[in-house]
């Protein structure tokens, strides 16, 4: 039996969240502990005067950690904490405490922690993720005021100087965008998933990764010697120097591989049989455009313009949409940008739309169903994108359609529009392609029905995947039936290439599938045209891709849809190509 | 302008949702206004008899209801008052309310109305259908025991000895149970829909009824004449004599087209051109098997076990799922019976099993996929079912079924507890078909692949569309995309039965679709062995058959699956055949 001393050397497994590796000593970002204690005050003014006090310090930082990750991290990254501001400066928090303190003589502290309560009790019961997640927002902001009030400093990442590894429990946002690149090489957490805000966020900032470990704040030290192992998903501790040397090998390994890939920047994607494909970035703001470039994007395959929508209090106008757009097709120089009009409700809410709650949002109320029926919100978007379309090579393409019918009106409320800016003297592009995503099985079936409509097909797979297998992915209960390479996904896939090739489209990929090692030589093989993936996937992608051979693999797929179970594919996949 | 005036003919439209016409007198089923005052109570414990009183009545007179229900409407319909009981003697309700005539000295109305309302609210709040159901429940005791307190009749439709038709805003649970057949012809509501509960119960009871016509309470009087057109959704008030002629002869015309089906009861189901299905029923409890038989149905497609599940408080035993579905399965006499195994979960909680809340509980942890996970309750059931399978002719079939590895862990299962009885010495048939639903997409798309290991299919429609077109069918904002005629729905449907044949696997369909008057044609057509529906629509199926010639139909059929809307595939059945 091994004990579990400090010194001797322990492997712990979680989730690789983000690719490199890290060696570096340990940093644990702990949140102190923040006691309330009930005390009656006399002077009130004065205690009302505090928490107005704490309130307004807490704005001013959170401003400061807004700017930083705004600069860092992007727009979309910097959106929480616009939430954040909000939440700050709501009247509906502020004056209850306010009130509490006044008539119940109790201190700040205490006012704060009961109001913030209630509020947290009745969101998180609302059974819904927008809400739980205005809970999560109140338990931040709560606790930043708290720690004013209280004249404790929160430990702040951004005050690192020196080269560590990260441990936690979890990263908050605000923990994950203070983080500096500079000095924080790698972090690893108890508790996330690959899909957890932390991952996402190392991802972007490339940064490795190792999320889930269940116990790593158990069993390290600040100052131990640490590494992240974010290929393998493994963290090791107290590392002999052994270990150490065949890690530094496998780090220079690495980066010797990104270093090759890239020399790919500036390529073009080419299979070793010379069959060309096009890789693209999905993006989520205009910041985004940078690291498209930067990772030799030759697109934007899927711009999502929620974030425009989100942190704040109403609907963007036409202008903020139209430089927006215009900013990323002047960015993108003239390579193809396909922007997917409003894809919000169901989960996605904004509260200045007072949406209904829903039974089911993945089955709800959003996307086009809701474009189609607020049209007010749908035509400003098409004319901010309209009149943006003579800066570069725009595609439109709308979510959610199952129908026939949804599609041809969408479409004819984009023509409609086009006309009237075309009689009100405004030039719009003539070489527009409006196409659809293929998100709904439905309209996968009838794809061929689709394809005599449509210019082209963006394939979502992460909602395909769980309509087809009636498995929500947020659901850990059912996350087994997420699969990708299900027979029944890529039959579809491969139904809706053909359907979109026999009419002379072209089809793309928009989930996170269409940058996934397993999936690409199987997507190749089916014909897909566009690949679009986080930008910092696209190198690794055309790396792979320029080593396989399309009629290779084409000889399996037959074999490939007929297979009954996903690891028969895996195992194919992997020990063929 | 017509003014409004009672004696003036007055044509209401509303939802068709019980077929047939009836002609009486209106009587209109009120609820009396409860006011509820609060009071200073000296004598506390004479307050807390009186309201010990009043639920000691309120069990009484739901025991009667719940044995007039059992008889009248079966098993499954009295579970909801089995549901009221549960509620009636729960010391979480009643306590509170004890406490609170202690603490505050307040009158037993009161006490009861305040601890009510708290816990209506608070799960109507919860964002659950169940939840929601539980708050009606609450609602619907708490009256009854306020009625007591306060010696007030509340109008019970047992007592009504004359024919009429009801009219009402709604129909609660308990009024529709109370419903005397004899007296009652007819009835009509403001609210409600085709699968409201009332609906429901009247469909069963073959009552005409007319619901959701908004407005029909404020425009008919007690006594005043009312027609109910429950084939074309029309409520006539005060009809002149000539209007009621002609209705006269429309119940005629559809009293004679009943009979006329009547005489196909013995019959089997075959089409012009000598093509043989089978039509049989969909049930939920042993009693509901009287109807099957009555109706001429040749087998039950679909056993819905979930109601030996609801309305209790725990699981039910070995021996009383034994005794259920060796009573179905003698009943039958050797006619086929699906039993479907419990298909749980989701939004059809079993408040014993405390299951998890979900965001999306369509989309997550039910039917096999919880039991797969939690298999004590599965294998009970297999057991009973296998012990029962002497007593018939049975066959088994499991509930959504995404891949071919849930079915082959099910199958195992399956045979492992068939195993262990033989060697126990306890005989099982050697006959059973074991077969699956087919309501998720992905089982469709490789249906191919499961006709290789299934005996047969059964599609369940009211799954499979919402999934396919990732559609609430409940959520009236999408229930515009709930379409069975769909291209997509349709060729889906011919995948299965195409993969069925090619395997020699019969397919049958046991979701509302099934019964339908447009779909049967296409059905047929598309080679459809088994059509099971409520057994009320069957008597009519067969008829429809008969005169349906499958070749010609079959003619259409590469044009009705590339159509590219439901409504053209409408208006070509409905032209056509």
């Amino acid at each position: 039996m091994v004990t579990n001393t400090i010194d001797i050397t322990k492997t712990m497994i979680g989730i690789a969240a983000s690719e490199g590796i890290a060696i570096a000593k340990a940093f644990r970002l702990e949140t102190p502990e923040l006691t309330i204690e009930k005390t009656v005050v006399t002077d009130i003014d004065a205690e009302v005067g505090r928490f107005e006090e704490a309130l307004t310090q807490s704005k001013a930082e959170l401003e400061v950690i807004k700017e930083h990750a705004r600069k860092e991290l992007g727009e979309d990254k910097a959106a929480i904490f616009a939430a954040h501001l909000l939440v700050l400066s709501d009247p509906e928090l502020s004056n209850p405490i306010k009130d509490k303190i006044k008539s119940e003589r109790v201190n700040a502290e205490f006012a704060l922690h009961e109001v913030a309560t209630m509020f947290i009790t009745m969101f998180e019961s609302m059974d819904n993720e927008y809400m739980k997640e205005r809970a999560a927002d109140i338990r931040d902001v709560t606790k930043r005021i708290l720690a004013h009030l209280l004249g404790v400093t929160i430990a702040n990442p951004s005050m690192i100087f020196e080269e560590v590894i990260i441990i936690s429990e979890d990263l908050t946002p605000s923990d994950t965008a203070q983080l500096n690149r500079q000095y924080v090489k790698g972090f690893t957490t108890d508790i996330g998933g690959r899909t957890s805000h932390s991952a996402i966020m190392a991802r972007s900032m490339e940064i490795p990764a190792v999320v889930g470990t269940k116990t790593v704040t158990g069993h390290i030290e600040n100052g131990t010697l640490v590494i992240v192992d974010g290929i393998d998903g493994k963290v090791i501790v107290n590392p002999t120097p052994e270990v150490v040397k065949t890690y530094e090998e496998k780090k220079a390994m690495y980066l010797a591989q990104k270093a090759e890939w890239t020399k790919l920047v500036n390529e073009h994607t080419v299979s070793a049989d010379a069959h060309h494909v096009e890789l693209a970035a999905n993006i989520g703001t205009p910041e985004d455009v940078k690291g498209v470039l930067k990772n030799g994007g030759e697109g934007v395959g899927l711009y999502r313009t929620e974030f425009l929508y989100m942190g704040r209090d109403q609907l963007p106008t036409e202008e903020e949409q139209f430089d927006a757009y215009k900013s990323v097709l002047e960015q993108m120089e003239g390579k193809p940008v396909v922007v997917r009009t409003l894809d919000i409700g169901g989960d996605k809410e904004l509260p200045y739309l007072d949406l209904p709650k829903e039974m089911n949002p993945f089955l709800g109320y959003r996307a086009i169903r809701l474009c189609l029926e607020s049209q007010d919100i749908f035509r400003t978007q098409l004319r901010s994108l309209l009149r943006a379309s003579i800066y570069g090579n725009l595609k439109i393409m709308f979510p959610m359609i199952a129908t026939l019918d949804e599609f041809r009106q969408a479409k004819a409320i984009l023509i409609e529009e086009k006309e009237k800016l075309e009689c009100e003297g405004i030039t719009v592009s003539e070489n527009i392609e409006v196409g659809m995503m293929v998100e709904i099985p439905s309209s996968a079936v009838i794809a061929d029905l689709f394809a005599k409509e449509v210019d082209f097909f963006s394939i979502g797979t992460n909602d395909l995947i769980q309509y087809t297998l009636a498995s929500d992915r947020m659901n850990e209960r059912v996350s087994y039936l997420y699969q990708p390479y299900n027979p029944a996904i890529l039959r579809l896939i491969h139904m809706v290439i053909k359907a979109a090739h026999k009419e002379g489209k072209w089809v793309g990929m928009c989930g996170e599938m269409a940058g996934d090692e397993i999936a690409i030589p199987i997507l190749l093989a089916l014909g897909l045209d566009e690949f679009s993936m986080s930008a910092t996937s696209i190198l690794k992608a055309r790396s792979q891709i320029s080593q396989l051979s399309k009629e290779d693999i084409e000889q399996y797929v037959e074999s490939i849809l007929s297979m009954t179970t996903t690891e028969e594919v895996v195992s194919l996949i992997k020990n063929r190509f």
